[in-house]
């Protein structure tokens, strides 16, 4: 293909961090874009040229963002696929990754579905949709995680249900139409950033995600398994981006089982937390290779340069609050391999993602590829110092006991 | 010192391709940059959150940028130092490099002036306003490269004096005052990006600058020099740090004569051309440490990742066009080593500066620091691929002979 600049321009649906950080990876290349959320001033904005005020389904807006680009993709799941699929249609452009895969995505019966159905191994599952029938599933599984089928996020809608009397209640919470999937003991859970080209697949280096109440604290690269965990991981990746439909990154979540086996459990058609250490610790970063793939050019490197931790920094205040600071963040500013990354959110809500940490291993020379134990602790102490909550309300409460990291 | 995020915001006067390469490195960090300049969505517009549009000298403009941030600076020497400083002083604000600073380095009579009263060594230089004096100089000191004191700019207003003859037109062509200097016999020119911080000064690896008619092509970090003669490098540049006053970045360049001594040939009070390469070879980019020192914050490590060559793109139109598309860049994007760097100019002109590649040698292993010659040949052959000449006139001429890389 010939490629020339001035560059394309992108239609993202969704200005939130990942939305920012593809801004940062489009400008060198010079590509603009433009992005769709609801609320004003998001933090995209900072990185993007223009945005469009409008909700992730909102037909005539998305339309209108359509009409003004030369191809569209979305950084959430929330974006409408049937939309998308229309307004791509009306205008002529592409649109990346699949709406299908979207909407296939969105469902997460339907997306696991799809997984087994392609051969590719996933924890046993069952829809649910009534007390009855979750009661009998944890009579025979076990315990399962219930996720409601739409609509969860950063484990909001997934409860664990571990004896059928607690059955109701569950399915209350998760709001009905659900996916029980057994518990899997598992030794750790990983993820493998994958992108889909035009041409070819690349797969990142494999990646150990540590979560605490269903969200991620804090991913370690490469993931401290042994090497044959690792390759089966990368294995088991391609057959998902193999069968998933149309160009991107994609962040698939993944178990690594107490016997070694390799299990997907989500998908995320887009950049995903997970693959923020690419910034810093890969050759190219996610959102550089999601720009790549989306418009076509030829995929870029995803080697390791150096091991790395990244940390997230979560809102720890204790209800939602506009324009709270964090604490002293010098101490990550003075820290030689360690990188800041700011999302530019305007509130802060408990466990929000504000931002994150990244700490380089530099220490490993070329080839040694285990992350030291070292930086994984720096990576926590440092985010550990930076909590909003003692800003928040520092004459009413101590900070202990209302850290969320 | 304390900082908390969300983070402070930066007025920054001019917001050409040193804005937009802040911008980058400011989102990451929590910074808001706000841009003065002139033009309508200028090459920063894409990476920062607004622009004032203002002439460089604009008190008014100036004013208003002022009232809205937290510090100032700059990226070109066109602003004025005298209502930069009426600002800082009106909002009880600083601005960083000092705007004596500016002042001193707007003048190139004055700036040699003041870096050989500290003792540091320049070529020999004499102030010259007539024909009659440029002619005695030329007699006493052979060939000299005669500058207009002001308002220079990538070798314009730079004009090679060889014998008193050529005197009178040379001082046309500058237009009047001048500083004539001699012309040093030098194996090299070298550049050192220096960053002056709150309480230390630090400096990236010498960068081996290569121009052509006085513009800047392509650079080599670290330079083929030997490591006396960059030691050397580092030490005079140390010297410049030491002398100027105010915090930031500053581009350090300089003449290796070919009896291995060092002299200042000029200094820039901002991030410079020649210290792109750190973006990926360096640990942390001359636009991070920038923002960092004119912040006070802490200055990150300025060492070497990797030996990296970068390559100007500059404008081959024979005349000044709007829209113009370069060549096929897709050989830039399928280069593993290779990154781009387009700044989104509207217009293109001859010797424009557009963009520019990097290409980073990770086939060094860490420690070996010479630049492999395979990289620059490289570099130069991607990046004549990329002019805009073939696309905005490909019926009437051939290329050749007008490319001006």
């Amino acid at each position: 293909m010939t490629v020339t600049l001035p560059g394309p321009t992108v239609g993202v649906v969704g200005g939130g961090q990942l939305g920012r950080m593809l801004g940062e990876a489009a400008a060198p290349l010079g590509v603009e874009l433009i992005v769709l959320d609801p609320t004003p001033d998001p933090p995209a904005a900072a990185t993007t040229a223009e945005q469009i005020v409008g909700d992730f389904d909102d037909r005539k807006a998305i339309m209108e963002l359509a009409s003004r680009v030369d191809v569209l993709t979305y950084e959430i799941e929330l974006a409408d696929p049937d939309v998308l699929a229309d307004a791509a249609e009306e205008f002529g452009i592409p649109v990346h990754p699949d709406p299908s895969t979207l909407r296939t995505i969105q469902d997460k019966l339907v997306q696991t579905e799809a997984v087994a159905d392609a051969g590719i191994p996933v924890p046993e599952f069952v829809g649910v949709e009534t007390k009855r029938l979750l009661s009998e599933v944890v009579e025979e599984l076990g315990s399962v995680m219930l996720k409601a089928r739409t609509g969860g996020y950063d484990g909001r809608g997934n409860v664990p249900v571990r004896s059928p009397d607690e059955s109701a209640d569950a399915l209350q919470t998760v709001g009905g139409d659900a996916i029980a999937e057994q518990f899997v003991p598992y030794e750790r859970e990983l993820s493998v950033i994958g992108v889909k080209g035009a041409d070819e697949i690349r797969t990142y280096p494999v990646t150990e995600t540590i979560h605490r109440e269903q969200i991620l604290r804090e991913s370690v690269t490469p993931a401290r398994a042994s090497q044959e965990v690792r390759d089966r991981a990368e294995s088991v990746a391609r057959d998902v981006l193999t069968m998933v439909d149309g160009r991107g990154v994609y962040g698939i979540e993944l178990f690594e089982t107490e016997a070694g086996q390799i299990l997907v459990n989500e998908i995320a058609p887009r950049p995903h937390n997970s693959g923020h250490w690419s910034i810093e610790g890969a050759a190219t970063s996610q959102f550089e290779n999601h720009l790549r793939a989306i418009l076509g050019w030829p995929i870029a490197p995803t080697d390791l340069l150096s091991p790395t931790v990244t940390a997230n920094l979560l809102g720890d205040t204790p209800s939602r609050q506009s324009l709270v600071r964090t604490g002293d963040v010098s101490p990550v500013l003075a820290d030689a391999d360690t990188d800041a990354h700011w999302y530019g959110k305007r509130e802060v809500y408990p466990l929000r993602k504000m931002g994150h940490i990244t700490v380089t291993d530099r220490t490993r020379a070329n080839g040694e590829s285990e992350v030291a134990a070292e930086p994984l602790a720096r990576a926590r102490e440092l985010r550990d110092g930076l909590g909003f909550a003692a800003e928040w309300d520092r004459q009413t409460r101590t900070r202990t006991g209302l850290l969320m990291f």
